[in-house]
């Protein structure tokens, strides 16, 4: 889909990690694929680079191995190349915006500013972006963490909107980009068929889980003051929640997909810090072995302090108090260093009002959803048949579908999806302040207890799935986490 | 399942063509399979055979080939030549039927009697066996074509019914007693999923399809009296379609079952005959070619009248009055000489009641379950999907189930499960009286207008999936046959 307006994308951060490895390859596989408009530039914005020229050979030398999986073909690569401009900016120095917004003036084309960088340098950017002018007209993209906790967040949002409108703020969750994640929207409401059945007289809980088998890697330092519930519940996993618990929006236009998942958001059962030890586990990993590999415990990571009680694992009950689910346990659960690395979600229907098949029937389990989105996107059914021969014997079967399957072609990483929505002016997959906040209001009174709690983290072993107090939470309400295999 | 009760089973017509393809070996592989008590014993009833030893030549000869293709172990055919008692009988004479008598009481056990006859001998044996006395404590089994309009069902009925009481008679559809139409049961009341959906607000139409291949064979003289709406509607069509319409039955047992199945039977709207031309088609086959071979016209088969206006083809739309299925549209189809061999049933879904996703969503279709019962028994759900890439853009894919994947073994003939019912007491599967009544009491203003009817059947070529009125018929409701490949 070629776009016609022109834009002038602002990197700032140009030579940072996340440009290297997201930004850069997901623009050029927008100019690759046709979906950038010819005269759209790229504005690499960086300190450390001498000028374009030593730009480019950064980029030749950094991110084109990112993108070069599938062959890169060379015009395309110089076309790609000629899409640059390099501004050498000094944050401090106020001048240097001064030359940023000629070269932007220059440009012309939609004005996008993507903040890749620390998010303590968000505000002061946008600051000098303002004193320049070129707050106006533009889209500023922010990326996590925004925030440490919803003082902070709100602190942010505050500063930030004293310059941009909310309508020009795009809030980066990436999971939001993820085609799986699209699908889930698709499957809801371009189905006739599973709507009636999504809420609290069909569904007897909804699990949601995203596992890591990475551990924190270089982040050491940045994870041992974040910990599982910001990094991932906080965002991803209540995005997710909000996504697969929301009432049918009026259309994907952004703010009624917006509306609705703030709806849920606002109808989360706050916890009572009282019932904290029943709702909420935390886990932290020690040394083990994941596919064959020993791996270390958290605690000896770099970066990390040896007696931390940060958390690697999370797994939460939730409740969402509203018409169509009240009563229904959502469990939500993410950690490193689990089993395996895998992203779903499970709807586990209730079982049937009346067996008249007998006894057997009702033995054989009950019906259930599983959506995959990661690491290979599938749908799974899970029904219910009679085993052949005399007599009514039930036995669960399932029927599959693999996307990979009927879609040859067409995937797109969510970092393509995102930035092309930003140039585009598409707004719906992005956070909205009143959303992220809502979602902070939820996690804080755990991220509170748990700061004051002397009780560590519990230890589980590296490659298993997590401290045995996350099946012990959910055994109470008669299920289990789904562990299968594919 | 070994069953310890013992058994006599008595065949009559113990030489015809359904005893050698269908009944002696289904008798066999429940032997094989270790379900018969080992006393049981099959006592043969024929004319042909001098004595117990030719009779044993016959089955050698001709029932034996219709087994073998799994291999058959000598000493297993052993054990069940070992099984028979051969009683030759001239139906005219009844002290024939003394000697038939003191067999029967001899061998002792539960006596079933199978009327592996022409219909027109079914009185007559029922009142010999009453007059030795052998109807008490037994069991009759009946095969269609029970009658050939109300009138003369009713007749037999009556008939066989001052002899044996109803819960004495198993009135066979084999259509009941293939695994996928107990599979349908399974599905429906198995799972907690689809009955909610199961209902004209979800339900948009309904087909039920059974096509065959082959023309009328050998059979050309009996077919041409019956054709296919006395031959495959009334019976097998109007069975599948109460199972897949009935009301959740209180339990398995016979009369649950039954009782539901007759109540959507006698809730078909009745055919006003007017309205012929809207709600049924007829058809004829003329020559053609089916998968590269040429097949001759029905009217030039052998014992077929040459100007027969006997119908090869049945499309019919029929609606159910009551408050489940109420302004539903339910066709069933069924036909000689068709492109492919199939029997399948399609639940076509509503399309969404709001397309939150823009028009495309819309035009993607909507969800439909299709329920293959033959050739191969599968379940496919057809969902929509987003397809990957940029905006929200859905098509359709399928999630599938094949039942060969998870049964490996126990797959039972229709014929071999429902003797084994006959044999251990369980009705369920057989049809009852009122129900087979009331499957007549619905066709006959079809059968009374089409035969009062100078307009001759719609011709439609071998090979092709009837005339094209049908596919008009069902344009009428927006909707058309399903004809997917695999």
């Amino acid at each position: 889909m070629q776009n016609d307006s022109n834009f002038t994308f602002v990197l700032f951060g140009g030579t940072g990690d996340l440009s290297m490895r997201k930004i850069l390859p997901a623009l050029f596989e927008a100019h690759r694929g046709g979906m950038l408009a010819e005269g759209g530039k790229i504005v690499a914005v960086a300190r450390a680079a001498e000028d374009r020229d030593a730009y480019l050979d950064w980029v030749n030398e950094h991110v084109k191995p990112h993108v070069s999986k599938n062959g890169v073909d060379d015009a395309v690569w110089k076309g790609f190349l000629a899409r640059f401009v390099y501004v050498r900016l000094d944050l401090g120095k106020p001048e240097d915006f001064k030359l940023l917004r000629d070269a932007v003036n220059e440009l012309g084309g939609t004005r996008v500013f993507y903040l890749a960088t620390g998010p303590s340098l968000f505000v002061p950017i946008c600051r000098a972006l303002a004193d320049v002018g070129l707050n106006e007209n533009a889209r500023i993209v922010l990326e996590k963490p925004l925030g440490y906790d919803l003082k902070s967040s709100k602190a942010i949002n505050d500063a930030v909107g004293e310059i941009f409108a909310e309508e020009q703020i795009y809030r980066i969750d990436h999971y939001l980009g993820k085609e799986p994640v699209q699908n889930l929207l698709a499957l809801r409401f371009g189905n006739a068929l599973f709507e009636p059945l999504w809420r609290r007289e069909w569904v007897e809980s909804i699990q949601i889980t995203i596992a890591e088998e990475l551990g924190v890697e270089a982040r050491g330092d940045f994870y041992d003051n974040t910990g599982a519930l910001r990094d991932m519940v906080q965002n991803h996993l209540l995005q997710l929640l909000s996504i697969v618990t929301m009432e049918p929006p009026h259309s994907m236009d952004s703010d009624s997909v917006r509306d609705e998942k703030l709806r849920v958001l606002r109808a989360l059962k706050p916890v009572d810090p009282r019932d904290i030890s029943k709702v909420a586990v935390r886990g932290q990993y020690h040394a083990g072995v994941i596919k064959g590999t020993s791996v270390p415990a958290y605690a000896t990571e770099k970066g990390v302090r040896p007696d931390s009680h940060t958390e690697t694992f999370v797994a939460l009950k939730v409740e969402i108090e509203n018409w169509r689910w009240a009563g229904v346990p959502f469990f939500l659960r993410t950690g490193k260093r689990l089993a395996d690395r895998t992203a779903e979600i499970v709807v586990n229907f209730r079982p049937v009002p009346h067996s008249a098949l007998g006894g057997t029937a009702l033995r054989a389990g009950a019906n259930r959803l599983v959506i995959r989105l990661q690491p290979n996107e599938t749908i799974r059914l899970y029904c219910l048949a009679k085993q052949p021969g005399e007599g009514m014997n039930l036995a669960s079967v399932h029927l599959d579908l693999a996307f990979d399957k009927f879609f040859k072609e067409g995937q797109m990483e969510a970092y393509q999806r995102l930035l092309l929505d930003v140039i585009n002016g598409r707004l719906a997959l992005f956070v909205r302040r009143d959303e992220q906040e809502a979602a902070w209001r939820y996690v804080e009174p755990i991220l509170d207890e748990w700061a004051a709690s002397q009780k560590p983290p519990k230890p589980y072993a590296s490659g298993t799935w997590g401290p045995a107090a996350a099946s012990a939470m959910l055994a109470q309400h008669g299920t289990c986490w789904l562990e299968e295999e594919n």
